[in-house]
């Protein structure tokens, strides 16, 4: 993010892209009867309002859901050129990652919400007065029930997509837990299982200061000359600090501290953040009712799909879709480590699901800005079914690794790269693939080939995989830069079936000759070409070395391949591979 | 942190050890005629509360100033066994890292502060009436000016040592930016130069909270039936949050969450952590002043000791002290990052001081809590005298090196372990000598000898030295555990006159044989008596592949020393050292 050059770009937030009052697009589907809560109580006539674009198709296959966050509404994209702006503007439109070209997208407003779904503001039919903080407590599962309650009223039976953000993205988990077969595909961003407590802790100190509001009345204020507007920016305010990186705000404000803009407010404005959040506070006051962000915040204080992986397991057990799951490195309120507790339960029960972890700067705030769309957007794009179909280039070496692969198996690439030898094995008409990979680039590049990728560094196991998981465990040209070696050893032999290893001699004839003549460390030829000081491998085993280990843990050599790949020739294992193999493979039980 | 095991210990702070109500062993002085204000204003009469431990040695050569944060007071530890607990126990009493059997140590309360030392809470003698948000807005600054009288009134010249944390640790560096020889040692602890954006952030949004409470007033509501005490609770509240790392909340509210305490509270207790704040929030209004909260957090945001290293080294310049800086891995409020913003600074302007990280789980609050005091105590111990003089074992090869070593010259260690080489040098007669290391356990060695150590990862380069800083710069059997080679060398060049590098000899005439007659990775014998999968050296250079090295970046070769340390006996340069030595000694100029 560049240094803001004026206080223009001081006061930019992704809330800029909001609109305040009617929304020119909208529409609206009133549902008759009752739906039943899921803490109980009831709501009658339930009013959903919400956004399409694009066009749905004959059969109905080609629908998106995208549901919105917390202070969010239906317009999440523009509907023309002149249109409003929408708040996922870089994801959603002709040609973005979400194709309004391709997909027939709609966007509901939330139950509970304030912005034309039935929420707190309207009339409680028993009363004749507002709901106010007399609305029913609900929960995400509620949102999904009418959302559903929409689907069915457009005619979709099957979602091909629901794609959601931070309480977008407990929307669309909720939706897969309670209706296992609504979609081809379930995208979870910047997201989580439930808030850890940090993040709750925030939440009730927001919605202290708004029910302790001296205009709060317990929530009938709809008929007052004030509404509880201070607490209602209080609790605002505080969602945009959490909502920034500590990096996203040292930027913003670190080199002005001292130089607020002058607004009028009743807020402190002695330094520039202070401006800042007056202003975000107050702008949220005249968009969104103190009330619904009670309500959401709740819903989502409640959300709660598991503290552990088995719970996790229950809660997806059912699920017959994909998934993709997107984090943001920065992001201090739904961490990383959050989304892989959901990665770990979904690759536990071998659902497809592909993992990224997106490196920003930019903190929770990410998931909507264009320079990290930018980047996980490809990952959204090739789920949908953007699928790059090229036909890889595989290696000799490689070629001699794919022949040790039964027909059909399931394989696990370790060090997958950009997924080439997995989608070799995709076209020989292999099902079960999936990939590990810590290169963003080389993720995104598997992304695109339709092949499943889980964004993990080896180096700590393989926490995402169960016991005999996968026929065939691969680490091919990835050993030398394995720290953990022992560790990832016994991970593949747990994981796997077979195991295939394949690596370097750093014992080869030239690379000895090397080391003796010139008395310097061996330096492999080709991709090895790096100096000692400089070379990104951790580990330099010659075909011996490895041999080894292997005795030494006890596993069990099935077949043993080496190749002198320099001259293109095969080494047998009686012609003292150790020194004239450059390249080995071995094939271990697992 | 254990898991808690009844709602006892999930209400358990570190806001526990403070004493509400009145302070037994509290003393003052008032002293006469004004204070000038550094903004602007005066105030008469300044009263000071103070407590103290221990005895004045008859050169008033032992006073060790505590000074406080936030919501702390001036009851620092117990005076006897029988005592109300105090916040710093395990850090102050007899035999604790600050020794009250050695020192004479003082514990004010701040000027702004509510616990006897004048504040908002005090009557404006212009108006007969408590100042309330009148109170003129303070600083550190001001805080200092007020220490110092006390300071002159116990007939202190200079302080043996000035020790804080948070807004303690500010105090502490504002007592030797304006005041450069007070002090012997300045002890700065979970602080920082200025807060974050984030920090401040946070501050603001509490402040707004109380200033927007309905029974404020203005801050005159000292005779009103109400306080503001909602405002107050919820900026607490939020401070609590600050305070604890995101693990250590996980860890006290994550497997009870829907398992609230029932408290009598205006506020929401619908979880856990709800009737945690609640309570916390409450208990603090029962002690604490919300227009001294106003005005401490205020102080403490417009502090500000520089934005960049320039900036720092001139508030630092006339320091006449050594400094000891001590951070929290996971304090996410004052950083790290922080810390070592600080230290960079000292360490250009060639300032005495030793830096550490404690790696710890509790956040912020770990400056208070005993097993985080465990690890730091001792630092601060050795800083304020208590020094282990035994002697130091040197090896063969460090006896070459230090042969090396022009007599008085000032030395860096890179990678020091416990300090041995520089406790040698230091027992010659050597003045300036500093070490880097990154093993806790080894920093607090060093320390233990009295020795300037630096908690730095070499990998990052030297960015705490300044060019030419240093005659020597030693790298002794560290080489091989370093990824970032060329910019460590580059660094020591930039950073010492003279460079002296040892390291193995990877081409050694026996790792050659077992390479070439075993066929496997050389494995040096002795302390590298590792597996080629476990090892963590990162490079394993020969004497020619440094002398390359050398020769690529146009290095000029002072002296080279070589060794065969396993037979003892030196090795002539033009004996194949290459093949026949285990050890080089390569002495560069800088």
């Amino acid at each position: 993010m560049s240094q803001p050059d004026s206080t223009a770009d001081l006061f930019a937030s992704t809330d800029d892209d909001r609109v305040v009052g009617p929304l020119k697009h909208v529409r609206s589907v009133t549902f008759d009867g009752d739906v039943a809560l899921e803490l109980g109580g009831r709501l009658s006539n339930v009013c959903c309002a919400f956004e399409t674009w694009g066009t749905l198709n004959r059969d109905a296959s080609n629908a998106v859901l995208v549901c919105h966050a917390v202070s969010g509404d239906s317009h999440a994209a523009r509907h023309d050129p002149d249109d409003d702006p929408g708040w996922w503007d870089d994801l959603i439109g002709p040609g973005k990652p979400v194709d309004t070209d391709r997909f027939f997208v709609v966007c509901p407003n939330v139950l509970g919400g304030c912005r034309g779904t039935t929420g707190p503001s309207d009339l409680n039919p028993e009363t004749g007065q507002p709901f106010g903080a007399d609305f029913p407590r609900i929960t995400i599962g509620d949102m999904v029930t009418v959302q559903r309650m929409l689907a069915d009223h457009l005619g979709i039976g099957r979602w091909h997509a629901i794609v959601g953000g931070s309480l977008g993205g407990h929307q669309a988990m909720a939706w897969v837990a309670q209706h296992p077969d609504s979609t081809n595909l379930c995208v979870v961003i910047a997201s989580s299982a439930r808030l850890t407590s940090q993040a709750l802790g925030f939440d009730i100190i927001g919605r202290n200061a708004i029910q302790t509001d001296p205009h709060f009345y317990g929530g009938q204020y709809y008929d007052k000359p004030k509404r509880p507007n201070t607490g209602l920016a209080i609790a605002r305010m505080l969602g945009h600090v959490t909502y920034l990186s500590t990096e996203a705000m040292e930027q913003k404000f670190g080199s002005d501290r001292h130089d607020p803009r002058q607004i009028v407010s009743v807020f402190e404005q002695r330094f520039s953040i202070g401006s800042y959040l007056a202003h975000q506070g107050q702008k949220f006051t005249t968009r969104f009712d103190a009330n619904s962000y009670v309500t959401l915040t709740m819903a989502m204080d409640l959300f709660d799909l598991g503290v552990n992986r088995l719970q996790l397991m229950e809660t997806f057990n059912d699920a017959d879709c994909q998934f993709l799951v997107v984090s943001f490195s920065s992001d201090w309120l739904f961490t990383t480590d959050q989304s892989r507790d959901i990665v770990n339960a979904l690759t536990a029960l071998g659902k497809p699901v592909t993992y990224g972890e997106i490196t920003t700067p930019r903190g929770h705030d990410s998931f909507l800005i264009a320079e990290d769309i930018a980047q996980y957007g490809p990952l959204v794009q090739a789920r949908l079914g953007d699928i790059d179909t090229a036909p890889a280039s595989i290696s000799e070496v490689e070629e001699l690794i794919l022949a040790e692969i039964p027909d059909g198996a399931s394989v696990l690439d370790l060090g997958c790269g950009d997924g080439h030898l997995l989608a070799a094995l995709h076209k020989r008409g292999h099902q079960k693939l999936v990939g590990v990979e810590v290169d963003q680039e080389s993720i995104v590049k598997t992304g695109r080939r339709g092949i499943d990728v889980i964004d993990y560094d080896l180096n700590h196991g393989l926490p995402a995989f169960i016991d005999n998981q996968f026929d065939v465990v691969i680490l091919s040209a990835t050993l030398q830069a394995v720290a953990n070696v022992e560790t990832l050893f016994q991970e593949m032999i747990r994981v796997g079936r077979r195991i295939i290893v394949s690596f370097p001699n750093f014992a080869y004839r030239k690379l000895r000759e090397d080391y003796v003549v010139r008395g310097r460390s061996p330096k492999a030829p080709g991709e090895f070409a790096f100096e000692w000081y400089n070379t990104p491998n951790r580990r330099f085993p010659s075909i011996a070395d490895v041999h080894d280990l292997c005795r030494q843990m006890s596993l069990r050599l099935e077949k043993e391949i080496y190749v002198d790949a320099s001259l293109g020739k095969r080494i047998d294992a009686d012609d003292d591979p150790n020194l004239n193999a450059d390249t080995a493979i071995l094939v271990i039980s697992g």
